[in-house]
């Protein structure tokens, strides 16, 4: 292999779709209207409607029950969420796909309470410690990318 | 152990530092006019001063010599990098690190040529193919954060 380069190639949408939907943590982008950007890393699972499930763990009693991601999603609704595999050595295997997002407010009960039984399946983590709700965000888009050396 | 909530702990500012100058990778976050925020993995270098260099990797010669997150830069400057730990098994080891960013177009070459001396010293990758150019960014705040049993 002689690879001068690496080039990223563009995920088909199922394959992007398949990564999102198996690995195991993201990066939750929000707008700030201060800072321009927040990010956080979540747990999440997506189902087959086009839904992504953010849980919102349990927090101390005196601290706030809002957090900023939900601040700055009720102020501007549009998000992201970046998953990605990286290996310091060898950069022929990274890739990440990233979820356009958006967020409604006004969830039905019933998707919000299947996309927990998803978290919870996903996360052995949330059996023993219940997270307080779910945000539902819908996947407005995906992009996916892989490196490899052309 | 018995902890029944995981809480997150505020790293102190030297934590924080210490961490995002050696950890390997982080999450670039910029806004977009249309989605709203955008984010992508990518290497970084940070110097005393306060500055991080994000090397624009060489691409096709077909393919925009401008990359999307550069046109973000240049329409609203404000950008966060995230840099984090997962473990899949003990959340209580995860910690995750977000600077606050500025872009400046006119920063002095000396500045993004140490930069890029960084990166090639950070990244064995770049001493065999060398990126393009270094986004230099003005770090404008440290955020912190580690979660633990409580």
């Amino acid at each position: 292999m002689c690879s001068s380069d690496l080039a990223a190639m563009r995920l088909a949408d199922h394959e992007a779709r398949a990564r999102l939907e198996s690995h195991d943590h993201g990066i939750l982008c929000t707008v700030h209207a201060g800072r321009g950007v927040d990010a956080v890393p979540v747990a999440y699972a997506a189902d087959e409607d086009g839904y992504l499930g953010v849980p919102v763990d349990r927090v101390k009693p005196k601290a706030s029950l809002r957090l900023q991601r939900e601040r700055n999603l009720e102020a501007d609704p549009r998000a992201a969420l970046l998953v990605e595999h990286w290996d310091r050595d060898d950069w022929s295997q990274l890739w990440w796909v990233r979820a356009e997002l958006r967020w409604h407010g006004g969830t039905a009960p019933e998707r919000a309470a299947a996309l927990a039984a998803r978290l919870a399946g996903r996360y052995p983590q949330y059996q023993d410690q219940p997270f307080a709700r779910v945000l539902v965000l819908h996947i407005a888009g995906l992009t996916g990318w892989a490196v490899g050396g052309r």
